[in-house]
């Protein structure tokens, strides 16, 4: 059963080659009969041609055709004609040919698929992951990891232009409890003992600095054992690099070269650069957000000074107990808005802790609304101007401790922009967050916790005992859109600090020396200064490609349940196996 | 602590840019004091440079360079200045120049390392890999990563010239018994179950090909755990392909143009292709291999027809219970190998299995040794024919049944070659092994395994029930210099086939669709014929780097035990980490 050798693939074929005769392969898309005649839509990873089957051309090769259905794999060979004009299909990328079949060949036979490959399916998803290899067949997914594909190519050549070593580091590795949940993999060899699957190549890289290696990138695959929620899966990508003897600037300098590649290279757009950046505190404070969308405005405005003193408790009680009253003003939808959309929203606000909503609309003659009344006069005009509202305008406030406020703010205004359609699906705005915090104070477990991680250098050394929650981090985030592309930080490379850090995070020195030992006898060697960031690549490939879905970037991806529904993983395993690695299974 | 820029690597400094400043940032190779100066050979990733401290220079930066060790980390700025004639350095890539340094930071101190980081180190290999951090700076190990960086990046451009998608298929994944022992990952969420990780992405590049992606590759890692020899590690990485309708031929060619595309960029040398290939049983005959070395001669001669008569009843009584006599020629080697040394022979041939190993030496009246006597006129004459022997070579000969006939001599012949220093090690033998059996029967179990694995496309289907043993593979394995670089084969694409090779492999229907249903699944819609490749991307960096040790080539490899010595990985976790994943430690 040998095939003849393809001679091009269907969606590559052009009126450059009429009169040629050509050999394709590929799948059944359509087949229509009509007057004698058999038309076929062969599809292959490059598009679909036409293939047509007419007893002048061959009466074998007619009478195989109707015994053909869709998704059969099939080999034909055939002359390529330009289609009578008014045959021409503009939507086609082949529209202007078709083949005038001589010879086909079925080289494998399909039952009818259990839903039909084409871009538009309304099939639940369970069916889709269940036969993934007929949803990839569907020629959207395929552009995505073409998509995929290209984008992994121009960062690495990228990064190899800029000297750059590709290095790969263990899947195997040690666990280490600060951070996520591990993946573990029980040791057969050494009794009682586990690997954990890397939740990034961190401690790795560093030590290839360590080793003199000046610059280091991987795509590395990373895992996470965390509840997942629409944007995580089990195990991810990372655009991974560390470089030595390099400051904040230089790095934010050279990812911002990297990604006016990939959008030019990927999509064809030209950024500018350098891009924007905004500090942590002020990202917060005008957007309620540490990764805000700048595609549109409507930022949270602080009017605790104005209010402090109004009759209305709410917000003067709030300032009161430390806490902010922020509006938004959501220009133009007083009238959008009805009572009950307003309760709505207030019942949105509350999934993110804020108490209440409370709103005024603006008219010719000034603010309305059951709370108007506490805001007359001087105050009235303080709060149109700080909100720069006019008449039209629906202005939401929370009042309650910063950080609802911010939440339910920025949550909001996410969600308004969307349902106003604020927001210009074609702009792609990139966006460094600097100043981090180092330190987040965990009141349930009373201690503090790493921001980033561990290894994140302070930008006042100083203060990392006196006063943890004052220390800034030498960390900066990228944010795209609204969503976090990755983010990196320079990181300590002097063991005292190092050990400070530790201590700071609550390690006795033993626990340092057990988990980090070897770091920490690393920097006794002549470490240098360095630092480095990672990528989320399913995220980028995600927002580049416009998909809704972090699996439709994964070729096999796994549920909400980390279930991989094609191959039917994870799975029970033999009991030998597990005695042979010495452990067993409990009833939890 | 601001540094300056660095404005070169250490190691491309050149006469170009004599009477220039420089900055530089790197560490203390070595510091010598000569009459009041200090000069320092300065190391980066790209090599030495020799900087000098001099009071004419800068009285303040030699005063500093008084107290720098090896292996501190610092930051100079000087001027490139040509050395005298006489102290120029021809070893040295730079050692026509010196800098003459203005400015000296100390960036980081070190502690004398516990070993010295040369080229040259007689330190044992676990001090090594606990300080790898240390062992990496050796630049004998710095070039092997260039290397290995150099060879992904040429193999991915080729692949993604001939229009291969590199595709990332899943490290969480579903324990298949069939093969090598699964890595076993528990599942939090899903109780009693587990994740494997894969021993390779066959079944998933595969289900690309039902896809229609057409062409795929991924450098991928993969897991398998066995217990290790030097040339096996816990994880290892592969260069996988799979391709549609292509002929063994199409495979074949591309992956050569891909092997003479690697050799070329990467070490220089052009390779002829198309390379010699060799059949399976033809490879066994002459060579006692599946991967032979084709270096050099010294093939395996079958002489069980001239001797099966022989009144030497070792050989005799070989033949007649079915084995074979067979025998290599050590030209010249006669005065070599005294009868002691023969019997250190016959002891490594025994290791392989053989219960003895004759000889006879030749002179110039004939055959000589203790059973030369059984061996005279006509039949002497034949042996000397066949083995080709002169005088002053040695013959030696194992009499037993065919598989160890041919390891045993097919293991002394390798010996024998690297003893006698027959070997040119400038040559690169490329060499196709094909025509596979498709089974190995297993004596201890009583049944049929894939030699390759279960998905192997069969030469002569037909046989697959009536005589299993005799069934080819469409398998192809690529040898260099005596080792296994890859493997691959077409692929079984029609339901029924898969099938039958399910049941030859002794698999019950519910058995075959409990592992593999979804595979079988897939053939009936419309796959399309596919094949592929995977090659050990370890392996080929060790062959083509020179380095004699698998663990070498990787960043952080793990000892015979699995262990990783820098982060003592694998280790004891958390009891609440095991609570959480439903499982617990048992004595075994």
């Amino acid at each position: 059963m040998n095939n003849m050798q393809r001679t091009h693939y269907c969606g590559q074929l052009t009126e450059d080659i009429i009169g040629q005769t050509v050999t394709l392969q590929g799948w059944v898309q359509k087949r229509r009969d009509l007057g004698g005649l058999i038309f076929i839509d062969l599809r292959d990873r490059a598009g679909i041609v036409q293939i047509v089957f007419n007893p002048d051309f061959s009466k074998e090769a007619l009478e195989i055709a109707e015994s053909i259905r869709s998704e059969f794999v099939i080999e034909v060979q055939g002359k390529v004609v330009e289609r009578e004009e008014k045959q021409k299909n503009d939507k086609l990328q082949t529209g202007s040919i078709e083949i005038h079949v001589e010879n086909i060949k079925i080289i494998n036979e399909a039952k009818t698929p259990p839903f039909i490959i084409e871009d538009e399916t309304d099939v639940n998803e369970e069916i889709r992951l269940k036969y993934r290899y007929l949803d990839l067949r569907r020629p959207q997914l395929a552009r995505v990891f073409k998509m995929r594909s290209d984008i992994t190519k121009t960062v690495r050549n990228f990064l190899d232009d800029e000297g750059f070593l590709e290095v790969e580091t263990p899947i195997l590795t040690k666990s280490t409890p600060e951070g996520a949940r591990d993946y573990l993999v029980p040791s057969r060899v050494n009794d009682g003992e586990f690997y954990a699957l890397p939740q990034s190549p961190q401690l790795f890289k560093q030590m290839l600095m360590v080793s003199g290696f000046d610059r280091y990138y991987q795509i590395a695959r990373c895992f996470r054992d965390e509840d997942l929620r629409a944007d995580r899966q089990p195990e991810f990508t990372q655009i991974d690099m560390e470089m030595s003897f390099m400051s904040i600037e230089d790095i934010i300098e050279l990812n911002e070269r990297l990604m006016k590649k990939v959008m030019k290279d990927v999509k064809g757009i030209d950024i500018e650069i350098p891009f924007d950046r905004l500090p942590y505190d002020e990202a917060m404070a005008r957007f309620g957000s540490d990764k805000p969308d700048t595609r549109f405005g409507m930022e949270l405005q602080d009017l605790s000074e104005i209010v402090k003193d109004s009759s209305f408790k709410v917000f003067a009680g709030a300032v009161e107990s430390g806490g902010q009253v922020k509006a938004i003003n959501v220009i133009g939808a007083a009238d959008n808005y009805s009572r009950k959309d307003i309760d709505a929203l207030g019942e949105f606000a509350g999934r993110y802790g804020a108490k209440g909503l409370a709103w005024l609309k603006v008219d010719a003659e000034g603010l309305k609304g059951p709370i108007a009344k506490f805001f007359e006069g001087e105050t009235a005009d303080a709060l149109i101007n700080a909100l720069q509202a006019e008449a039209g305008d629906l202005l939401l406030f929370v009042a309650d401790k910063k950080s609802v406020v911010a939440d339910a703010l920025g949550a909001l205004r996410l969600k308004l922009a969307k349902d106003l359609n604020l927001i210009d699906e074609t702009q792609f705005n990139f966006l460094w967050v600097t100043d981090w915090p180092l330190f987040e104070f965990s009141e349930e477990d009373g201690r503090y916790y790493a921001a980033h991680h561990p290894f994140t250098m302070p930008a006042n050394v100083d203060e990392l005992e006196s006063n943890p929650s004052s220390v800034k981090a030498q960390a900066y985030d990228l944010v795209l859109n609204g969503y976090e592309l990755g983010g990196g930080s320079l990181r300590i490379y002097k063991r005292d600090i190092q050990e400070k850090m530790f201590k700071a995070l609550g390690f006795t020195e033993e626990q340092a020396r057990e988990q980090f030992g070897f770091l920490l006898d690393a920097f006794d060697y002549g470490t240098p200064p360095h630092g480095g960031i990672a990528f989320g690549l399913d995220r980028i490939v995600m927002l580049l490609s416009g998909s809704t879905n972090l699996r439709d970037t994964i070729a096999f991806p796994k549920t909400a349940s980390a279930s991989d529904l094609l191959t039917e993983a994870p799975s029970t395993v033999d009991a030998a196996q597990l005695t042979e690695l010495g452990i067993s299974i409990q009833s939890k």
